[in-house]
């Protein structure tokens, strides 16, 4: 396995960082815009090497790969470059894969009521090109979308009969403080991204079909696991909501994150004053996206992890019959410690949980575990042998049985 | 009298448009950096003309006056550059006059307790030199600073023997709408004023001394008159504090503004997130100043008149003993209705409000009703020939006697 690693920011540093361990590829080429931040992602291991590369241009990312014999494209930069890191991959006869699908966006006339192009569907319209190409396109391959979906497949095939909700669950007590000990406001993921999918129209699958709702709909306080405690959390368009009911019988499936109050007021103020934008306003003689302003004020997600503390739990909380017919509700859960994962990888923990996956997921295609072709979502593999293997890594995951047997 | 209106944003074009109606001034020299607002603001009367000015530059403000034989000067622009013009308004030999005074800055080890630099100290520390050479700077006579100084006095000289506060209370219904009709958010004033004023220490005197607090300390409802009604003021820092001791006996002296909890969340958001930050950031190549751009992605201030509706109140709550040696509780207040400034003037109502203050001053002064040099607040004049004057404006003022007689 030759690998093509497209972005070396926090995601793809730890990536290389978790892939370095492990012994079932022959070479990782690092790509990114900055050529530098390539050479310091590969500087890893020996296997690794580094290249300039314009995510942007599908032409450039097919070059690489015929370049460099590349076998799979693992794609690790914002998702606004994902069709053209997809398609280069086709183009060089490679297979793919990437922690969020293609973007959406809303319907013109009632964007809160109904979907209109939706998370992915650009990459499941040419499903049959990868089919008939013999190609294996495995799309949401990171925490969020990728465990949770993984999840979903093992509810259905070992603990369920039948499911009434695939209720994915996202929560952290993360802090982090600035030199002086205060704490200081740091998202632990790329403030852009969190502003796309927060207000995004949430999408919510609901008796076989997919409808949309308000930003910041139907809080629910979740208790998270191991210390995490009670998480104000609300819906939020997500993969997972649009993969499960393709693979996994469900009445309702949703994505609901823990923002924390303090967080959906600052997303509300944002998109009160418009500074949510993307579009570029003239200020003083120059031009910015306010959106970029945001994220540029804020510290860099892929620096806080030494002034962070806490952990982070992604998860899929399951209601539904169990085997024995009786009424179950089950959370299964990866909780990762970012004092581990800075101690053991130099990496934060929400970075880190978001790349083990992948890496985990190229090891079982490495080895011929799992196999498939076309454009398919982790919950069309086998659940056990991925969740036995993450356990290698050194954070297992973990099944919390509720109290209660339908979701709040 | 000779007039270099300084600044033709938002108040200096009502402030053009007041002047119009009055025949005190022989001439208006209106001076903008960008010189086709400053003829726009200029088209209301024969009597008015344009020229470019540099604000930040005290040689050429001075050489604006020489050149058109000035008076006075009005400065009508952003307190930052209060100190160039006001330097060059006396190296001119001319009075001068503003609506802010110059910018404090924070105690370097305990800024939420003591004073550092106050707002106005800059000015004061001439004040021997302003007297020396005969010249008045009348510092901050617009609505607040200026009208609310004004009742202070008129409270001491005639309805109170001993004030135990002077409380300045300022709160508005005012709502902006879109095309479609439906409310955004929209501050009727300059939000990098607002923010600067929001944000910095808010300064209270109390026996005998200043002393500041955190940010929106002392919340308090105070009912507006006139159909305003409740609305959440906090401690801001303001002029008023600063001047009204210096020449009226009180206890103590506040500023609270009816700033509404949205707003109170959308600038403490702002500040969480370090939008506020004055000093540049990099964004994608190009260097802005993060208040900028929140500035930039709000509607104009001078442009949302047209689709603003309510009514804007200034005032002074003063408590203390009356003339007849009972306890008494009394607002002195001026609320001006959008619809009524728009229809009346073209302009909306808080900038008109700010506006029509220094009008008033000037003729009281070119009619030699005031008389004075140095530097000098509104409170050292007499404050019955300034709200009659006002009154013939079209909007008069308003006195309400308060149940309690202690202040929340």
């Amino acid at each position: 396995m030759r690998i093509l690693l497209v972005g070396a920011g926090g995601v793809g540093g730890a990536f290389a960082a978790i892939a370095a361990r492990r012994d079932f590829f022959e070479a990782i080429v690092v790509g990114d815009h900055d050529v530098a931040k390539a050479e310091r992602a590969a500087a890893v291991d020996a296997r690794f090497s580094a290249v300039q590369v314009d995510a942007s241009d599908a032409g450039s990312v097919a070059a690489l790969c015929a370049e460099h014999r590349i076998t799979h494209v693992m794609n690790a930069v914002d998702p606004v470059f994902n069709m053209s890191i997809f398609d280069g991959a086709l183009a060089a006869g490679a297979d793919y894969l990437d922690m969020a699908m293609s973007l959406s966006r809303p319907h013109p006339e009632a964007p809160y009521e109904r979907t209109g192009v939706k998370l992915g569907d650009e990459q499941f319209a040419v499903a049959d090109d990868w089919a008939a190409a013999g190609r294996l396109a495995l799309v949401g391959i990171g925490v969020e979308p990728g465990l949770s979906d993984v999840f979903a497949r093992y509810a259905a095939d070992h603990l369920f009969s039948e499911i009434d909700e695939l209720g994915t669950r996202d929560g952290a007590n993360l802090v982090v403080t600035d030199n002086d000990g205060n704490e200081v406001f740091a998202p632990s993921f790329s403030m852009w991204t969190t502003i796309e999918e927060c207000l995004n129209p949430p999408v919510v699958w609901q008796d076989g079909a997919w409808h949309t709702t308000a930003p910041f709909s139907e809080p629910e306080v979740f208790d998270f696991p191991e210390g995490i405690g009670p998480v104000e959390c609300v819906n939020v368009e997500h993969e997972e909501v649009l993969l499960m009911p393709r693979w996994i019988d469900c009445r309702r499936a949703t994505f609901k994150y823990g923002l924390g109050e303090e967080f959906i007021t600052i997303l509300k103020v944002l998109h009160t004053l418009g500074l949510d934008r993307t579009e570029k306003v003239r200020v003083k003689g120059v031009e910015v996206s306010p959106r970029d302003v945001v994220a540029a004020v804020l510290p860099d997600p892929a620096t806080v992890g030494p002034r962070m503390r806490g952990k982070t739990c992604a998860g899929l909380w399951v209601t539904g019959t169990g085997k024995d017919g009786q009424a179950r509700s089950t959370y299964l859960y990866h909780v990762v410690d970012n004092e581990w994962t800075m101690a053991e990888y130099g990496h934060q923990c929400v970075v880190w949980q978001t790349a083990v996956n992948p890496v985990v997921a190229l090891e079982l295609l490495a080895t011929g575990v799992w196999t498939g072709v076309g454009v398919l979502g982790p919950e069309a593999f086998d659940a056990v042998p991925f969740l036995d293997l993450l356990a290698e890594h050194g954070a297992p995951w973990g099944q919390r049985e509720m109290a209660s047997s339908t979701l709040g």
